[in-house]
C-alpha cells in the first residue's frame, strides 16, 4: 500500500515537472512561430550583406550588424572578441574548358578551392588523369601523374541516409587532394563538387597544402558535377584531351576580426555558462544563408525567445557568433583559449551548423550519464517531431571546448537538401523556409531551457 | 533452463526475421536512391505535360503517359478504368483591384476558386465586408452583407506544428464561404489564400455552392496573402472602398477520363490486394508536382522497386493513379464501386498525397490490433528516420475503401513547406528535391513489402 502511494506521489511530481516544462516549451514554439525575428535577421545578413568570407568587408559588416542587433535585445552584456583571421581572396571569376582537340573546347563551371594558389597568369593547360580517391595516386605513381592535372572524381555515396555521412566519405579529395597529388608531380588538381545533385554549380570549401613549401603548391579547383561527368566521359573517349583553367585567387596577410558575443547573466549560477552559437563567416559564392547565417540567427533568437517568454535563466546564457569556421577555425580556437585563461565554466555548448532545415533532433558529445540525462527530455520534443537525441558530433566551433565534462551538442536537421547548397552559389536566402528556420530556433531554445533548469550530471 | 533456451530460440528467430526484413528494406532504399525513376517521371509529368485539371488535355496526356510507363515495367496487368469527371475551366486570367477612391486603384493577385461561376462579363465591383470566418456572417446579418463582397480573412494558425492542421482550421472559408454568404445577400466572395507565407500567389482549391440554385450562385476567388493584408489594411482606413474582380471560369459537361491501374499478381494469395496510389489530376496554376505528381510517381516506383530488388510479392500489389481527387473525387469513388461489385479483397491501401517532401512516417486508419501490428515494424524504419507510425488520416482517394477491415494509411511528410506550394503556381518541379521524393518511394515500398510478407490481423 505504502509502495503504491509512493509511486503515485512520484508520478504526480514527475507529471507536474513535465507540465511546467511542457508549458515553457510550448510558449517558446508559439513565440518563435508568431513573433520570430530570425528570418528577418537572416534576410539582412544574406540580402543586404551577402557572402561573409573571413577578412572581407562583408564579414566586418556582419560583425557590426549582429552586434547592433544583440544590443537591441537588452542583454546583460554584448561584446566583440578580437581574433586574427586568414584572408583569402578569390579574385576574378575562374574560367575553364575541356579541349578535345586543339581549338575545340567545351567550357565547364569551376571555382577555386578555398586556400588554393592561382594558376599562372595565362592559365594552366595540361592532360588530365582521373582518379577515384587519394589511394589511387600511389597505385598510379609519378609516371602516370607527373605534369598532369589530377581529377578526383569519386562521387558522394547516395546510399547514405544522412548526407553528412556521404560528405565525410568524399571530402578528403577536396581537403588533401592537392597536397597528395604534388608528391607525384601533378601540376593542378580538379575535384568533383561535393553534392549529390547533378548540376552546374561548383562547390568550394577548404583545402590544405599541409607542409608543402609555397613554391611547390599547385592550383586546386572544384568542378560542377555535370562538368565532372562531361570530363570523365570525354576522358574515356580520349585520354589525351587537355584541360585548361585559370584562377587568380591569393592569400593575403591575416587581418583582425571578431567573435560576436552576448549574454544574459544567470540569476542563480552566473558562473555556469551555457553557450549557443553558429559561425558568422561563410564562403563567398552564395550569401551563406544555410552555412551558416541560419545558425547565427537561430542562436540569437534563443536569447530573444527567453526575453519574449519572460523566462529569467538561472545560469548564464551566452550566444557566440564565431568568425572563421570555414577556413581556419580561428574564432573557435580563440574563444576556447580565452575561456580557459579566464577559467570559465561552460556546462553546455550547442552549435547549429547543419543548415536552416527542419530540425530532427540533437547529437550529443557527452558522458553516458549525461546522455541518459538529456535523453530523458526527448519526450518533451516529440510533439514537435524533434526528438532524435543520440550520441554524435557537436560542431566545429565548439569542439575546442571539449574537456570531458562540458556537454557539447549539435542541432541536427533534415539533411537531404543541405549539399544542394553547401559552399555553392545556390546557398541563398530563398532556399531557407521561414518556418523550418523558426523550428530550429525553438528546438534550440527549448533544449537550452532544460539545461538551464536542470544542469548537467557531474 | 528450458525457459531460457526457449527465449534464446525465440530471440534468434525474431532476429533472423528482422534481418531478412532489414535486408530487403536496405535493398529497396539502395535502389531507390541510386536507380530511381520517380524523379524522371515527375519531370515529364510536370515539365512536358504540366497542370492536369480533370477533363483537360493535360489530364488525358498524363493518363496516356503513365499507362505507357507502367506498361514498360513488365507488370502482370495494366489497364484504364473509365470514370466520368467534371470539367471546370478557368478561362482567361483573372484580374482584380482595390479602388480606394474612384480612379485610384491597386491591382491585387487573385484566382477563381475551383467550381466558381464567372463574374458578369464586365467584372464585378462592390463594397467589401471583412469577416474572420463563417460564424461572423450570422452575427453581421443581411443588413451589413447584402450587395457586398464578403472577404474571408482568417489566416492559417502558424502555431500548429503540422501545417495540415492549420489548413484544416481555415479551409471551411474556401469550401463553404460562397454557399453561406449567398444566404445573406453577398454578391461575391474573396478568400485569403490558404498558405502560411506572406506572398503574391493566390491559392485555388475546391469550393461548393451546396444546394444553391444556379441562378443564385456568386463568383468566389482566392486572394494572395499580401493582397489580403493590403485589402484588410485599406478597409480599416476606409470601409467604403470598393473591390473589383473579373473572372470567366465555367463548368462544362462531364467528360470521360480514367484511373490508371497496374498490378503485379500475387504468387501465393493473388486474391488479397495491396493498393498503393496517388492522384493524377491537379490544379491548373502550377504543374502539380507536389500535389500530386509526387504521389503518383512514388506509387509507380513502389512496383518498380519490387522488380528491381527481385522481390516477388505473395499478394497482388496494385498501383492506382486516381483521377479527379481535387474537384469531385470521382476516381476514388468509382474505384471503390468497382472493387465492391467485383468483391475484391483489399487488405491494405496506402496513399501518398502530402507532397514529395522528406517522409516522417505513416498515419493509419486501422483497428487497434492492426495498429499494434504495424507499429511493431516501426523500428525497421528508424535507420531511415521514417518511423512515426500513428493513428490518423489515410487519403481522400482511398478513404471510400474503408470497411472496418482494410487497413488504410497515408505517407506523412515534413509538412512545413507544403502550403507554400499547395494549389498555387508555385507548385512546380524545381521545388521537389530528388532525394526527398526517393525517400518517400522507398518508405512506401518498404511498408508495402511488410504488409505483403505479414498480411493484416483479422
Amino acid at each position: 500500500m505504502r509502495k503504491i502511494s509512493l509511486l503515485f506521489f512520484l508520478a504526480t511530481v514527475v507529471s507536474l515537472g513535465q507540465t511546467k516544462d511542457e508549458r515553457q516549451i510550448k510558449k517558446i514554439y508559439d513565440k518563435a512561430l508568431t513573433e520570430g525575428l530570425a528570418y528577418n535577421w537572416l534576410n539582412h545578413l544574406s540580402n543586404q550583406i551577402g557572402g561573409r568570407l573571413s577578412g572581407s568587408v562583408q564579414a566586418q559588416q556582419a560583425v557590426d550588424y549582429t552586434k547592433a542587433q544583440l544590443s537591441d535585445l537588452n542583454l546583460d552584456r554584448v561584446w566583440l572578441q578580437p581574433v586574427d583571421v586568414p584572408k583569402w581572396v578569390r579574385g576574378t571569376p575562374e574560367f575553364a574548358y575541356i579541349e578535345t582537340t586543339p581549338g575545340v573546347t567545351s567550357n565547364v563551371p569551376i571555382c577555386a578551392l578555398g586556400g588554393s594558389v592561382a594558376t599562372p597568369l595565362g592559365g594552366l593547360k595540361a592532360k588530365v588523369v582521373e582518379v577515384q580517391g587519394l589511394a589511387d595516386l600511389e597505385a598510379m605513381g609519378e609516371e602516370r601523374i607527373k605534369g598532369k592535372i589530377v581529377f578526383f572524381n569519386r562521387p558522394m555515396d547516395p546510399r547514405q541516409i544522412n548526407t553528412f555521412d556521404s560528405y565525410s566519405g568524399g571530402v578528403d579529395q577536396r581537403y588533401s587532394g592537392a597536397e597528395e597529388a604534388i608528391k607525384y608531380g601533378a601540376v593542378g588538381v580538379l575535384v568533383r563538387s561535393l553534392t549529390l545533385r547533378l548540376d552546374d554549380y561548383p562547390h568550394t570549401g577548404a583545402m590544405s597544402y599541409g607542409e608543402t613549401p609555397l613554391e611547390k603548391r599547385i592550383p586546386a579547383a572544384a568542378i560542377s558535377t555535370n562538368g565532372a561527368e562531361l570530363l570523365s566521359t570525354t576522358l574515356k573517349l580520349n585520354p589525351e584531351i587537355k584541360f585548361y583553367f585559370k584562377q587568380n585567387c591569393r592569400q593575403e596577410e591575416d587581418v583582425e576580426s571578431y567573435n560576436v558575443i552576448g549574454e544574459i547573466t544567470g540569476s542563480e549560477h552566473p558562473e555556469e555558462i551555457i553557450l549557443v552559437g553558429g559561425h558568422l563567416d561563410s564562403w563567398d559564392l552564395g550569401d551563406g544563408s544555410h552555412d551558416n547565417g541560419a545558425g547565427c540567427v537561430q542562436s540569437m533568437e534563443v536569447l530573444r525567445l527567453f526575453k519574449l517568454t519572460g523566462y529569467r535563466p538561472k545560469r548564464t546564457i551566452r550566444v557566440v557568433l564565431f568568425m572563421n569556421e570555414e577556413n581556419g577555425l580561428r574564432g573557435g580556437n580563440k574563444y576556447q583559449e580565452m575561456a580557459l585563461s579566464k577559467k570559465e565554466n561552460h556546462i553546455f555548448a550547442l552549435e547549429s551548423d547543419s543548415g536552416g532545415f527542419s530540425p530532427r533532433g540533437f547529437t550529443f558529445n557527452a558522458s553516458d550519464d549525461n546522455l541518459e540525462h538529456v535523453q530523458s527530455w526527448a519526450p518533451l520534443f516529440e510533439p514537435y517531431l524533434v526528438h532524435f537525441f543520440i550520441k554524435g558530433y557537436s560542431g566545429a566551433d565548439i569542439r575546442p571546448l571539449d574537456n570531458g565534462v562540458t556537454v557539447l551538442a549539435g542541432l541536427r536537421t533534415d539533411s537531404q537538401r543541405y549539399f544542394d547548397h553547401h559552399h555553392a552559389e545556390t546557398d541563398t536566402f530563398e532556399h531557407v523556409n521561414k518556418r523550418e528556420l523558426e523550428f530550429g530556433a525553438a528546438a534550440m531554445a527549448s533544449l537550452v531551457y532544460l539545461f538551464d533548469e536542470y544542469g548537467i550530471v557531474r
